[in-house]
This record gives structure tokens, sequence and C-alpha cells, in this order.
């Protein structure tokens, strides 16, 4: 049986088989709750394209590379099954919660991605799962196993590890098919033409050389041109300050409801879509409903004391993850803060973008796509002077910032200068 | 103050004034959560996007065209308020429970946007009301008055109505601002192309002659693109078969809750947005749950019977609205049909699309766009056979249509028939 | 060896072996010369697209739909060949001088791109041939019989002629590929969005039934979306009326420049270059010179007399053929007006655009698209108002219409009156 | 008057008064026959778009920015006359023939411009400006007058000089409308997606601040992604190898023209539009011609001999423009090669597109726009490495390049190491 699906950024999808079963899993189907951006709607209003979007058309780009690498389907069925798959270990509003997954579960949703597809962990909260189960639809892991696909080759493939290093790193390397969907879907659904990236030219000059992705010479300016769509997108969508405020007054009420663990507890947060998490936040009194309020009247905090970025050296960013790296400093901080300005926990949030950069998007700072220049392989910062410098750009354009409710700021400002100036 | 806002389909809005204050307002931001497809995203993945992208949309065009049409503040300022407002009736899922509105609130969206307007009835639910308030936002009415605007002038508006026939016809007329914003919109949503229409050229020859919008003989073109177009969304997009199928589950979802009565009764049901609707609905233990994780899942019902579309002529027109025109009506001919088939009430559901047309959508067979050619006007059938012939083209495929699950189809087939046949 | 090509409506088109090798051919690359739409640049700036790039996407278009329908290599060749000469029998400015062709050669443009295939006929005059053969480039006849591909064959298949009729009507049909490229093309280059088609639903739809192409019944609103689009684009653009003045005018001048007969001749005319042909006429002094100024710096005729567009019956049709039909009539009512009028032959035009579109663009009353639905072929008509309403749509906004020089409007409409009327 | 035109990029212009009379000017209409991209359409089939098409986007481009900055009229009207003018004296193929220009008139295209405009020089042949006044229009200077336009203001404003600095920079800047457009028309037309910029951010975030013109903090990112789409379409389009092949040959073609002195000479050859180029061309016998039909039918020179490009220290530039800043210089190095390889002149060609660069487009290297962070203008380069790294990148992909005709390849790859090595 085959399929045609219209998709807004690649046109006419066909699909079949392993794709179309996959796509019709539970586990697959949850990600049309999950909004690809987070809360980045509350700032750009057509951001609300969905991860399962995404994932179809990051399998689309996938089978379109497959052919202009002519790849056995014995290498492509399990690169198509990783498209499919590789998000299904997101939480809520996608990266928002990314640092509480890291804390409580000490997973990232690549790690959790993982997890599920070895059968150790899965995506439903108990009671779902029967009624789930009622619907008798097979699961992902049985779908892989009808199709002859390993699971454990599936889970590395997602964080983008295979023997075949070309094999990880079309799904997730300097230049791969999940930023370029990305980067078109974002720049499609928000208006933001910054993030257009000539496809067409991408996909016609990638090669495999010497076991790994490498790009030809006539390719060069269609991968300085992605990696300078991928920065200015960052800068400008995804670490846009109001859209960090937003998912940050997000990510702290889930705290607060996780701390005092009913409907929302430590081993659910992640598991619940956009629509779930939002509801529960709603259903609890107090600080998670007064934010979900905020978020959903779009009522946010305000900016009470901010830090520039500047050019960071290689000990200044370790020293910035020391201290900011975990969750629990940043919370630690925040409330020091906010008892130095007379305030409760909670009116005070403090944001560190760079160490979400250096966690979750370490892509961010990989430009060196090999180039083959004359039958050698060259290094694209020797080619290229614009990835030499998006080495050293700083994608947010602050290293910290302080929020608070907009009656506070003064207060705040003062606080948080005494404690983190 | 003035803020720009990036849209997919019209590019950088410029926002002020009256029309950001009432963006601001709950009443509008409420429209975030409620997609303008409905469930349409369950065979159109891309179509996620919400009322409110829309209704920024909508303004846009409101304030374009009035620059064309020259209008003074006095017309154009009740104008974009409208644009801004004219979605605030909408219950979640936009047009899937119409019907049901109709049935227990005896108004549709946009006579209940009409008494929110008058003050006489709230988006929200009474707990609700005090949350929005401890946020202290202006709410639509103050805003109106604010800017010295009638209330029951945009109330109007709303439906079309108004003393200058052209400002109601402007919103909701022949070729209107919401028509055309809702065509690129969805287009660009879908990826349908069929619904491209020539903005420009629309924007450029729309007039106002003896009191009525007419068209520029030279645009006579773009406005048959426009109809087409717009017959060609109906068919493909909007009446999907397994679109009008999830819709018609959730509105059957909705009646059984309703029935039951607790987290969705006769005086919310409408009032909520998509998450919650759903949410609640899962609550909800028997049906609504299975219904809503059916739609989660996309575990749909299946066609059992159908009624290919024909020209209908006037009087079949009539007797169709006569016999099916009700909710109550198709309730209890779908539960006869249950009935024959020996199965309980909800498993099978009759849809008969031709009625939404006709009472939801009338402006589907409104085509008489005045032409202005040689001074005089001419109705755009005499111009164009195209016009005329969008009259008698049914845009739903099917008369009706008769669903269940995968495993009764025959059942109910035979049923069926013995009832409708 | 195999090329990459950037082609801003199909975006990168991959080509070799035959397509590659008759593209470079002098036929071919003449094509480069020829502007797609002949003068409306006049009127759309931005249509400078040549048929060269035309016949690239005919060529795409081709191999995409023969993938969609397996077509074998043994039915696909041809086709590819069809599609990149299909268009090498044009002379200058594409359909301007269809007329002379007619009249002078007894063919039109498809007729003579076959006598082109069969050896019987070249595009070049008697010296180029020379200097042609010294870049010693295989001509077309050489490559067509290299691969085995038959030129009387693909003679037959420009005029959509073919034993297997579905071959026939891929290139020359009622929703062919040659359409599909235009319209796409035309809307991209003018930036006249009516052309706007959905190319995806239409490729993925088209199918072969009973030897003949069809819709699945899912493309029935694809398809008249096609027919839709078709129809107001030769409104708007195709006959436009300013672009049919200056058509028109260049007709004529290549008349008069025939009737003296050096640098323009009966046996060169068509065979010539935009370019050449524009230089060529400014050589001569006297009309041609003058008309050639006139386009080249806008100074277009104006109209003196118009009769509107009507619906036309059959016997009408057949009487404004019988009158209009050949150019020599055309010549001599126009000189009988101007006589009357006192002026000198060529300064009194008449254009009946309606026998252009009996005449070179029947496909354009063609809307019979058979559609699949429940297995049985069924005429479009059938299923489709708008099909039946294309029909009887007049594309030409004005029956006739006569033109003259600014100052001589008046005495020209009195004339025009009197001989017409 | 106002009158509306389409353009492919901009949607619908609305034009009136002073750019509609400018526009119908000779001087400017002349520009339809003048290819934006020279013979990039050899390489990159779409690229058929005029400076025509290019002088109407920008001009608005103009209006667009001169709203956002609320302009003064008696600003705008000056700026407006120069969008339309700045292009009139371009001779043909654009930028092809620009070396010879400066050497034999030794005026580049916006010298030559400013010539015409203070009535100093004319872009017609003696006998063209005669039968130009039989068309009785008003020149430009007659419009500008007419307007109360300072010409030698308007000659100023072309080179992006101005009292009013901000003036000159939004014509010919670091950031200007003429470079906004050509990337986004020429991104449209080749289908090089690499030319995408923001044009709605760049248009929102540009000020006036000091006299000069900057942008806001807010616009970073659009700037950053100007200049890199700039940088990229240099390497990937305008420098594209083959496209300075083609040019080369036509600019040799030209200068051995023009020492035969008749059809073209050193009066006229930069008056003539592409249509009259090539036809006088191949009216020339022996190398202009064969030339003239390498070009026409794709039979190019091929490469022998390449350096590639690295980055250049300033010396190394100014030590480049000494030895190869003059055409005749080049011309005798090619002459000189062209001996050592045993061949004529005219069969071996020398380029070296640095010179060009740094000649003709040292905005390249301007990336300097100052940003406002803070109330403070910063220099770009200081927030931005990308602005930082553009500076070194070299755009051309090659520093020289040595061509000849296919069979001589080897012959010349050993004289030019001789010569050049």
């Amino acid at each position: 049986m085959e399929k045609v699906i219209h998709d807004p950024v690649h046109g006419s999808l066909r699909l079949g088989g392993l794709v179309l079963e996959l796509i019709d899993s539970p586990e697959v189907q949850r990600l049309r709750g999950i909004r690809q951006l987070g809360l980045a709607n509350l700032v750009f209003p057509g951001a609300n394209h969905s991860r399962f979007e995404h994932v179809l058309g990051v399998s689309n780009l996938v089978e379109r590379l497959g052919h202009e690498l002519e790849l056995p389907e014995k290498e492509l069925n399990p690169l198509l099954a990783t498209a499919v798959l590789h998000d299904i270990g997101h939480p809520a509003y996608s990266h928002t919660l990314e640092y509480l997954m890291k804390d409580y579960l000490g997973k990232d949703h690549m790690e959790f991605a993982g997890s599920i597809l070895l059968g150790k962990a899965s995506t439903y909260e108990r009671e779902e799962i029967k009624e789930i189960q009622k619907l008798r639809v097979p699961s992902v892991v049985d779908i892989l196993s009808k199709h002859d696909i390993s699971p454990s080759e599936v889970a590395g493939l997602v964080l983008g590890k295979h023997r075949k290093l070309y094999l990880g790193q079309i799904i997730h390397g300097d230049i791969d098919v999940d930023q370029m969907d990305y980067l078109l879907r974002d720049a499609h659904s928000t208006g933001v033409a910054l993030g257009m990236i000539d496809i067409d030219r991408l996909m016609g000059t990638i090669i495999v050389h010497e076991n790994r992705i490498a790009t030809e010479s006539k390719g060069v300016e269609a991968v300085e041109g992605f990696l300078t769509a991928r920065a200015l997108m960052f800068t400008s969508v995804y670490f846009h300050h109001t859209v960090r405020i937003a998912e940050m007054m997000l990510a702290n009420a889930v705290e607060f409801a996780i701390k005092q663990g009913s409907a929302i507890n430590r081993y659910n947060f992640h598991r619940l879509t956009d629509a779930e998490l939002m509801e529960r936040l709603h259903s609890i009194p107090g600080y998670p409903r007064e934010i979900m309020m905020r978020l959903r009247y779009r009522r946010l905090f305000k900016t009470a004391y901010v830090e520039e970025r500047r050019e960071l050296t290689r000990p200044e960013k370790r020293r910035f993850l020391k201290k900011y790296g975990k969750w629990r400093q940043i919370r630690m901080l925040q409330d020091e803060i906010a008892e130095k300005a007379g305030l409760p926990p909670g009116r005070v949030i403090l944001d560190v973008p760079i160490v979400d950069v250096l966690i979750s998007e370490p892509r961010l700072e990989k430009v060196e796509v090999p180039a083959l220049a004359d039958g050698k392989l060259v290094r694209l910062s020797k080619l290229s002077p614009i990835a030499e410098a998006l080495k050293k750009r700083q994608a947010p354009r602050h290293l910290l910032r302080v929020i608070t409710t907009a009656e506070n700021v003064r207060k705040v400002m003062r606080a948080a200068s005494k404690v983190l100036g």
C-alpha cells in the first residue's frame, strides 16, 4: 500500500511500507501534539507546525539523499526508520524541558528515544498504555522487528553513531537531513526567510568519501549558506529573547508542578503532549496555573537584568558550563536573587542560553564539513572564512538574562547585579 | 507603540494602536488554541495553523484594502476591529462543532461573537473569568469603548451587515478578506496549491460602486480565479472525506459528553480550546475517551455507505435541508441505522455535508460579484461562464455518508441501505 | 556524462545522455533566442523567459510523469526527445508570426518542426548552415539516429499523434506536460499568480486507461484547477490587449518587410531569432523600421474600434473563421478601413484573436479529460460544471479590435464602423 | 495617471508621475534589451531577466524604504529618479564590457550615466537619435527638469554621493536597494536559492542615524544574511567559471571588432543593446562572427590554466591590480601566451576576476554597516564574526584563468605556465 501526503515544504510525499507503518505507530502519532518550535508561536504566530510534519520531511530527505548516494536497501531502511523515529523521545514543547529531562532522567530526548527503541521505556503513562492496546496497533518495536531492522542500530543512528560513519552523519551530523528539514520548515512557518537554504544544491553535492559525509567542491557555497542560515535562525528565532522568556516560564512551572508531584510528576512530565501538559498545569492551583494562564494569554515576564553576548574563550565556556550547566545550579541562583529581592521563588527566573547551545545543540559549533577539492578532502574552514567565523559566533544574543514580573523589574535588577555582577 | 510581526503569508505586519490592543485581549489570544482547519491535520499534516494567525492576516488585508479604497478612519477602524474580532465566537476545532452550537445555543459562531461583543456572553467559563481578571487585561468591550467604536456596529459587521453595504461586504461578502486570507493561508499550510489566488490583482481591482463592493472589469479573471480556488479547496481539503469522518467523530463524542454533562456540558462545550476539549474528552470514560484516543492515534471510522454528489435542484435542496437540517434529525437517523445493525448508539455516524454548505457556508454559492464594465455594473455570471458553473457545482463529493468502526462496515452498509435507500 | 541545471520552476534538473545531447544541438540552442511569450514583456516586464527554458522544463515533466506511469524506456525515450524538440519549428517571438507561417509556408510551427525532423527543412538560412558546420556539432537528426529513435515517430508526437494514444496525449493533449510547464513558468516570470497549478497532484493522479490519458477521480479538482488556470492566463496574459497590439504591429512589419523582400523574405522570416528579426527590421527603412522603433521604445498603436466578446454559437464561429481565418483576408479588410480613413496601408491593423484560438490553440476548448470514477471512465464535463463552462468561455476579451496611431484614432473608428459594423 | 505593473519579485507595483514618465523615456526603455546577468543564461537558463525589470524593482524598494524612513518628498523624488536611472549607462550584457568601457571611455557605466544625465553624452548613435525624435518622446533630462530635480544631484546619487550621506547610501552603499533587488531577482530567475534575503526585515530595521544608514540591533541577522547571500551569489553565479568564460569571449570579440572599426567601434560599442551587439558581431567575418556563433550555439572555450583562489594580503591585491588592472595589460599577456603556444591572438584569453571585484564591485568587501546597539553605533564586524570573515573571502573561486579552444588546451597550458607561472 502506498499513500500520498501533501507536505507544505517538500510537496507530495509518497509513503509506503516501513515508513507508513512506523508513522501509524502511537509513538509517532503522538508527535502531532508537540509543536516543533515550543512556544515560539508567541512571537512568530505561524510557528504552529508539529514534530510530526518534521519527521515526515526528514524521512523524505533521507529517501532523496539515499537515492543520490545510491545507498543499498539495507543501509537505507535503518536510516528511514531513524528519520521517522528520531524525535519520539521529545517532551512537550520540544526543547523547552530538555534541561529538566537531563536533570530528572539523566537523559536527553535522543537518549530517551533510544530507551524506547530498546523496550526499556515508554512514551506513555501506565493507564494510557492499556487504552492504546485497545486500539490494537503495533508498536514501533514490533514494526522494526517485522522489517528486520535492529532497534539498537536505530538507537545508535538517532545519536549519529554508526559503524559506517556516513550513515550516522546523515541523520545527526554537521549538515544532516534533520537540520535541513527544520531550517526550511521553520522558515516556511515563521515567515523568517533567513532559514532558506539551497536544498537542491545540498542534495546534489553531498557525497560519501572515505566512510564520511563530505561535499563536492562545487557545493561549498551551499554548505556556507546552510551554516549561515542555521546560525541566523538560532539567533533570530530559536533564541529570540521573548521565546526564551516564555520557555523558561514554562520550565519553571513544570518544575514547581513536579515538586508538588500530583498531576505532573518526575515520571510523567516528559511524556505528555503540549495539550496535556498545559491542561495539567492549569489543574494545579498556584504558580503552575498562574504561569499557564500567563502563557495562554501572553502576559510574560519582563527582563530585569541582562549580560550581552561576547566572544567566549574556551576556558570561559568551561567556567560557564561549570557554574550554570545544571538545572539545579540555575534554580539555586535564581532563588538567591529572588530572596535578595524579597520575592518568593519562581518570581525570578534565570536564563543562560549559552549553556543550552553547549549542551543541546553542539552541532551549532560544528562547521567542519569536509570538502573534496582536487580529489583531496579539505576542512571547510580552510576553504571558507565564513565557516571559520561561525565557530566564534555566539548564537544567543545574551549570555544570561534574569526575568521577573513587570512590577518587580527594578528590585530584581538590583538583586541580580549583586548576585551575578 | 508599534510592533512588527512576521506572518508566513503576508510578510511583516506592522501593528499598532487599536489592532495591537485588541490582539492582546484574552478573547483574541484564546484563538491561538484553535486550529483553523479543525482536524484537517489528520490528512494534511501541515494544517496546524491557528485562527489567531488568520485573524492577523485578515486585519492586514483590511488595512491594505482600506488603503486602496481610501476609506476614512471612521470607516476603517470598525472594519479593523471586526477583522481582529470576527472569529472570537469560534468553538474548538473551528467548524466541527457548529452544528451543535446551532442546536444547543441557537447561534452560530458569528452570532455568538455578536453576543460577546454586546456583553451578553463570554468566551470563558465562570472560574476562568476570575483568573483572567487577575492578569488585569482589558476586555474587548473596554478596548472598543476606549477607541469609540460601537460594539453593535462590529457585531453587525461580523455578519456582513452594515448600513454602508460595502463595509459589511469587505468582511463577509462574496469576495471578502476573510476568504482571501483563509484560502492563501490554508494553501500555504497544507501544501495544496489549489487555493493560490492572485491577491495582488484582487486588491488592485476591487472598488466601491453604488454603495457596494464590485470589481473593475480588468479584475474579472482574478475573481474567477478566486471563486474557483475556493470551490476546489472546499472539495479537496475542507470536505475531504477523511477530514469529515474525523470531525463527525469528534462532534459525536462531544454530544455524548454533553449528555453525560460533567466536564463538558451544554454551557461550556463551545468555549473550550482544542487542547481543553481533547483533555476533557479524555477524562470521560466510555465513548468520549475512546473517540478521543482514536483521533489522537488516528484510528478512524470507515465508510459503510455513501451517496455520491449530483447536481441538486432547488426543491431537492429544500428537501435535504428539511430532512437533515438539524443535528437532532441526524442523530435520530444514525441511531436508527445503528439499531437496525444491532449496534449501540455512537457506533454509526451519519454525515450530510451538503447541509453544512447550505447552513454554514452559503457564500460558496454566492458568485455574483458585480463587475464594472463600461461604467455599468454587470452580474459576474453574465461575464463569466465559470461563475455561472460554480453555482451548480457541489463542493462535497458526497451527498451523505455513513461511517462506523472497521469491523462493522458490512452490517452498517445493509442497515443504512434500508433506512436511507 | 550527467549535468545538473538549475531551473527556477522545477529546481535542479539532472540531464544526461539523449536529452543532454539534443539540448546541445543548434536547433535547440537557437531557442535561447526566442522569448516564450513574444512581446508580452512590454506589459509584463518579467516575461523574458525563453523557449529554451521551457523545453528543459517539459523534458523534466516528461521524465517525472514517465516515472509515475512506469513507462518502459522505448516509450520514454521518444517522449523525451519530443519534449526537447517540440518547439524547434517556432519563429521569432513565438506565436506572433504563426499566422504568416500558415499563409506563406502552409505550415504551423509544429508541422514545420516535423519537416525539420524529417530532414526536409532547416531552421537556418543557407549561409548560416555552413558556419554551424564549422562548429562541428551533430544535428538533431544525427542524434536521434544514434539513439535509435525514429524521427517520424517524434514528428508525430509533436502533433500529439501516436499509435499509443496516451504517448501523444502526454505531449500534446488536453492536459499535457507542455501546458503544465508553460502555465507554471509564465506565472513565475510574469508574477501573475493565476497560472499556478497543483503540479504535484496532477503528476500523482494522471493515469493511462484503455490506451488514453485519464485522471483518477481524486485528481478531478487538480484538473479543474489546471483548466481554469489556463483559461485565465489566456485572458489576462496571452490575449492581453496591449500584448496583442504589439504582436500585431510586429506581424504587420514583417509582412511589409517580406513584401520588400530583402533582409527579410518569405523563405527566412520564420527562421530568425528575436534579435535577428528586430535588427533586420531596423535595417529596412520605412514602415518596418518605424514599427521596430515603436516596439523598442514602446510607442504602441491605440485602439480605435473594438467588438466585445460574447458567447459564440458554432455557426457564428464558422462564419468568423470563414471571414477572418486567413492572414490575407485580414490584410484586405484592414487596408479597406485604412483607405476609407484616408490612411496608407499599415496605419490600420485589424486583430481577430478568436481566430487565433480556433486555429492555434484548439486545446483551449478541449476540456474532456476522462476521469476514472468507480472503475469507469466518465467525461470530465459530466463531473465538473467548471469544465463544462470553460467550453463556452471566450478567452480573448474582444472578438475583434482595430488599432492605429494615436492621432488617427477617431478617423479610423468611423471607418472601421462602416466596414465592419 | 497611475499604472499597475506586475513584477515577479515584488508583486504589483503602482507607478505614477515621475517614475512612470522616466520609465517611458527611451533611455530606460532601452534597458529592456540588456540582460541583467549578461551571458549567465548559458549556465543558468532562467537568467533572461532584463535591467529594465531590475530598475522597476529598485524604484519599488526606494519607495518602500522612503516610506519606512519617512523621507520628505524632496529627498524621495531624487532618490526615485536615481532608482529608475541608475543603470542607463550600462552597455550590452551588463558587466561584460565594463573593462572595455574603462579603457576606451575612461568611464564605468555609472560615470557614463552621469554624463548622460548632464547632457554630455547619449545612449544612442547619431542616426538613431533622429529616429527617436520622430517618436516625439521627452528625454530623461526634460523629465527631470519638469519635476524640478537636479540632474547633477541624480548623477551624484548614482555614484552613491550626496551631501546627505544616507541618501547616497540608499542607492549605492553597503546594503543598498540596488543590491537587495538584484539578489532577490537573480535568485528568482536562476533558481539559485542562495540569494534569498529577508527583505522584510531589512526594510523594517534600516534606520538613519547621524546622517548615515545604519541598522537597528535587531536587524543584525538580516544584514548578516544579506552579506552572506551576496558573497555566495558572486561565487556561484556571477563568477561562475563558465559564465566568465563566455563573457571574456564576448569582450574579446568586441575588442577585435573595435579594432576593425566598422559596425562596432570605440564610439558606439557601449551604446548597443544585447541584440544589436550580437547581430553586428555576426556581420563581421572572422573572429567576431566566430565567437558570436560559439556563444549562440554554446561552443565555449575551455580552461587551460588556472590559479586557485587564496586569501590575498593587501599588498598582494595591490600587485594584482598593478599587473592586471587594465584591459590592455591583460590583452598583452594573453597575446604573449598565444604567441608562445603558436596561436593567433584571440585564441587565448586571460581572465583575472579578482580585478573585476576590486574595480567594479568594491561593495563586495564593504561589510561595515553600522549597527545601533544601546544607542551607540557599532561597526558590524565588531558584532558579527560573519561580517569580519566576508572581508577576507575571495568571491571568485579562481585568481586567474586562461582559456582557449578545446583542441589547444594542452599547448596553452604549457605556454601559460611559462608566462604566468
